[in-house]
C-alpha cells in the first residue's frame, strides 16, 4: 500500500501554527500585526486567482494584507517605486511580486529591490546568495514546504539519497541546498541527464519539479521510496503532476497527490515566511543599537 | 595506463594567455592596467607564502600589485577601511582578502564589504546569490580551475555524471553549481554520506574536496573514471591528497596529481578573475549612460 501525503493537513497545521502565533505576538500590542504586501500587475486570470488566495490566507491568519493592482502597461519604474514604497513601510514585513511579470519589465531586476529582510518568497540575488552560504534567510516557499511537508510525514533527511528532477530557479536549484543543508546526499538531475532512471532509483527520496507532465513512472522508482511530485498540469481528466502516479500505487512508499500534495504547502510557507519576517524585525528592534 | 592531469601546464597556458591579453588591452594606453589588491592581516608564514606567489604572478602577467599588511591585532574597522579604499579606487579591479583572517575579526562581514565586480575570489554573498541565480559572475578560483582543467583535458561535463565528495563553501558548493549550469548531472557527498562508494562509483568523474586524507580509493572509483583530487596534506612523506592516488594508479581513467594538479590553477583563474573585472570595468565605461 503506498501512503498518500496529505499536503492539506500539514499546510492546514502549519497555517494554524502561524495563527497561532501572530494572535500572541500581537496580543496586547506588544508587535505590530505582520504585513503582507502583493503587488499584481496586470490582469492574467491565473495570477488574480492565485494572489487572490494569498491575500484571503494571509487575513485567515490574521495577518495585515496589504495589495497593489498596477495596470499591464505600467512602467518599470512605476513598479519599482511601489516595491520601494513597501520596502520602507514599518507595516509590511513581507513583500511578493506575483510572477511572471509582463514581458517588457525587467523581473529580476524588480525583484532585487525587495530587501532580504522582507524577501518572503526567498527569489532576491541576496537570499540567494545567503542561502548558498548557509545562513540564516527566508527560503523560497515551495522547497520549504517540501521539506516541512517530509518533516511532517517522518521522512528522515540526513544520510538519505535523494534526487531532485529539475534544476530551476523557483524549486530545484533552492531544494538541493536546503537538503544539503538537512545532510542528505542529493543528486540533482535534468534535461542533459542521459540515464534519469540510473540517477532516481538509486533514491530513498525523489522529488519531480520538471514542468514535464508524466515523466517519472514505474522505472524510475525503487520499491519502498518517497516521490514528491511539484508538477501541475490541466488535463481533460483533471490536474496531473510529473509523475505518472497510478503506475507508483503499491509501489512507491510514500507519494504526494496532485492536487493536494506539495501545491497547499507553497501558501502556507508564506505565512511562516511573513511571520518570521515579523519576528526577526521585533528581535532586530528589541536589541539596543 | 592512468593519464596523469598536468595542472602547472594547463595553469601555465592560462597565465600565458592572460598576460597575452593585458599586454593587447593595455597597448597605447586602450585600458588601464588590471590591478589587484591583496589585504594581509597579521603574520600566519602560510599566509605569507601564498599572498607572495600571488603578488609574484600578478607581476608576471604585467599586472598591477597593490598591497595592503595589516598587524595581527587589527581592528575590524581598520581592516574595513582598507577594502573600502580599495573598493572606491579605480586602478583597483579585484580584490583578495587572505584567509583565514584573526579570530577576532568577523571574516564573512569584511568579505561581504568587496563589491562583486571586484570579487575575484567569488566569495561575496552577492557573488554566491548571482552565481546561484545562473547571472555572469566572477567565479571562485579552484572550482573555475577544475572545470578550465577538465576542458583542456577534454572531458566532456554535458550529460557527464559527476559526484562532489565535500559540500564546502570555498569548493563544493559553488563547483556544484558550476558543473549543473555545464549540463552535467551532479551529486554531492559529504561527512553524512552513509555508502561514500554506492555515491561515488556510478560516476564518470569524482571530484574529492574534503580536507581528509586519503578518503577515495580503489573501492570507490569505476575504472576508466575521472579522479579530481582537491586535498592537500603534508605528510612524512611528502604532499598527499583526499585521494589514495597509488591505488587508483592502471583504473582511473585520468588523475589530477597532488601537487601539480588542481593547486596551480586556483592562482591562474585568479589572475583570469583579475582581467575579466578589468574587462568587464572597460566594458561598462565604453556604454553611454
Amino acid at each position: 500500500m503506498t501512503h498518500i501525503i496529505k499536503g492539506w493537513e500539514t499546510a492546514r497545521s502549519v497555517r494554524t501554527r502561524v495563527a497561532e502565533r501572530v494572535a500572541e505576538l500581537t496580543a496586547g500590542g506588544r508587535c505590530r500585526t505582520p504585513g503582507l504586501a502583493t503587488v499584481l500587475v496586470g490582469d492574467d486570470p491565473a495570477s488574480a486567482v492565485y494572489v487572490g488566495a494569498k491575500r484571503r490566507a494571509v487575513r485567515e491568519a490574521g495577518m495585515r494584507d496589504v495589495h497593489r493592482h498596477l495596470p499591464g502597461h505600467a512602467a518599470q519604474e512605476d513598479v519599482a517605486a511601489v516595491v520601494d514604497r513597501f520596502a520602507a513601510d514599518p507595516e509590511v514585513h513581507g513583500i511578493l511580486i506575483q510572477l511572471p511579470l509582463p514581458a517588457h519589465l525587467d523581473a529580476p531586476a524588480l525583484i532585487d529591490r525587495i530587501p532580504v529582510a522582507k524577501d518572503v518568497d526567498g527569489l532576491t540575488t541576496g537570499s540567494a546568495g545567503l542561502l548558498a552560504r548557509g545562513e540564516r534567510v527566508l527560503r523560497p516557499c515551495t522547497p520549504s514546504g517540501i521539506i516541512e511537508l517530509l518533516d511532517a510525514e517522518g521522512v528522515g533527511l540526513k544520510g538519505a539519497r535523494v534526487t531532485v528532477v529539475g534544476w530551476g530557479e523557483l524549486v530545484g536549484r533552492p531544494l538541493a541546498q536546503l537538503l544539503l543543508r538537512r545532510g542528505a546526499t542529493v543528486t540533482v538531475a535534468h534535461e542533459y541527464t542521459a540515464d534519469l532512471a540510473a540517477a532516481t532509483r538509486p533514491a530513498d527520496i525523489v522529488v519531480v519539479a520538471t514542468g514535464v507532465r508524466g515523466l517519472v513512472g514505474r522505472e524510475h522508482i525503487t520499491p519502498g521510496a518517497t516521490v514528491v511530485d511539484v508538477g501541475i498540469h490541466r488535463t481533460p481528466q483533471g490536474l496531473a503532476g510529473d509523475v505518472r502516479a497510478a503506475e507508483l500505487e503499491g509501489v512507491a512508499g510514500r507519494i504526494t497527490p496532485v492536487p493536494g500534495g506539495v501545491g497547499p504547502m507553497t501558501i502556507a510557507m508564506l505565512l511562516a515566511n511573513t511571520l518570521e519576517a515579523a519576528e526577526w524585525e521585533a528581535e532586530r528592534a528589541a536589541v539596543p543599537a
